[in-house]
């Protein structure tokens, strides 16, 4: 398996503890799924989105031919509620192009058609007003920053109920290691406590209150 | 079918899209359904409420017998956390009286109980504490303001999973009519996108960016 | 039956109204289940976390050895979003010791897994960083306070759909009883109405309009 396959198999709090030991922030605060089963793992593609200005036309936000499959889009709209920027035909035929799910830094709308289809959607909220006149793109595949984490495409997103967290496509090979490692230990601990061990000693035991040592 | 039939089929985004194309603002910001299937569609019975003054008694909440069937309650309670104003014995009077549903700016309770039975119910969050001794009603079948949509008695409320939204009832036939054609376009659209078409082409193609166009 | 099994019979909503008729504040503003069927009733064990300061190591939060079976866990933790204070492990193996639940003044993480093993789990919101570094345990069973609510240890927490409510262990009895009275008014109302009654001759007719008539 590749580390995409592997990383699929740990949870975001799993993820951020790796990422914690290396003294680096991936959590996106605030985001969540509008179905809480839902799984995200894959690339970003980033859009960012930005104002329109009083008496403005704004942009069409046309880069969904742009999106590779397997990405997941990530929608900046600097957590605007008065508007949405996604909605179902967006997410009917980034189902159709098996783009892997969308993460929006803002409102969400369609959501009934959203979840009846399973396309896997992260936001702020929900909202049906659209974005046309409201918010318009300004860039595709730039940087963006959600909260205090900057995003980066090909930066890999991994959303599930606990929330969203990226993580730098530069350190992957590391930060999937490290989760192997912390979830070996997590499993050990579990069963030293249910077989009676305090969880105290078992932490102590395995320095797990000490991020430098898991490394 | 009479308007309020057909309107039924709309999402609240596609009566949004058909608002936005009139120019005029329907949305009421941050409020959604205690259970994600609700789908209310009825012309709005309305509720001011106003926070009790120190050192006075409330005037109790005494309205429902005045709520013809088929309305939608709204009841404005300035989105305060602090206190409720609506629970399962009004749930179950009204669901008994053929009431459409309920939207509150503000906090409802019993919350257990009303998914239990299905009434459905619009609310920006939930608490348990009564509104007795914290807020009164001031009147009913007045206009009230929710975020900043104006609600008259009769205009028409309609509410999904994305969120809830007032249609003024002098232009309800416009609305249902727009909402006609817009859905009509969005299936176009959809089509022509799955068959392969880009999305910007088709949304050029039925110039689906511009408002005025629609009309 | 014991009070506490008896108050297992009420919802969040009517305990609130036996508070409120005694002029006693219980409810703890924001907080909900994870999951909406999530039911508890427990005494608390309170836990009060505080920010680590710059260049500190936080204390570990080593206290699930001291919580007593049928215990609800309250984590104090000012409401913050940045980070966590509760995830699986804990769950996992409170479950396993019989402890009823958790509240807390904060997020929650891990919340996948925490649905799958049925735990329940009150709380502002959920993130997946660690409180590890960011918050650190300040003391257990000490009064804390969430939003205007003080709890002691030993208080009885309350959690449902609605959400958490706390009494004092010291008028655990009268509040039961009260909540009695009030459930068996309510019925009697409900009973009434649907039967044809207003529902403000109803009320007026057990002076349920007044707090001080309960008792």
């Amino acid at each position: 398996m590749n580390s995409l396959e592997l990383l699929r198999e740990f949870s975001t709090p799993l993820i951020s503890d790796a990422l914690d030991s290396l003294g680096i922030n991936g959590g996106l605060e605030g985001i969540r799924p509008i179905d809480i089963n839902s799984k995200i793992v894959g690339p970003a593609f980033t859009v960012q989105f930005a104002p329109v200005k009083e008496n403005q036309q704004g942009n069409a936000a046309d880069y969904l031919e742009e999106v590779p499959p397997g990405s997941v889009i990530v929608l900046e709209n600097q957590g605007r509620t008065d508007c949405t920027v996604w909605g179902d035909i967006l997410s009917k035929l980034s189902l159709n192009k098996k783009i892997n799910g969308t993460v929006i830094n803002g409102m969400g709308r369609d959501i009934a058609e959203i979840l009846s289809i399973g396309y896997p959607l992260f936001v702020k909220g929900t909202y049906m007003k659209s974005g046309k006149g409201r918010t318009q793109m300004q860039s595709t595949q730039a940087s963006v920053v959600i909260g205090s984490t900057e995003i980066n495409p090909g930066d890999i997103l991994v959303g599930d109920a606990s929330g969203v967290i990226s993580i730098k496509k530069e350190i992957l090979n590391e930060v999937v290691s490290l989760c192997q490692k912390i979830d070996e230990m997590e499993k050990i601990i579990l069963q030293e406590c249910l077989a009676g061990m305090p969880l105290s000693k078992s932490r102590k035991k395995h320095n797990y209150n000490q991020y430098s040592i898991i490394k």
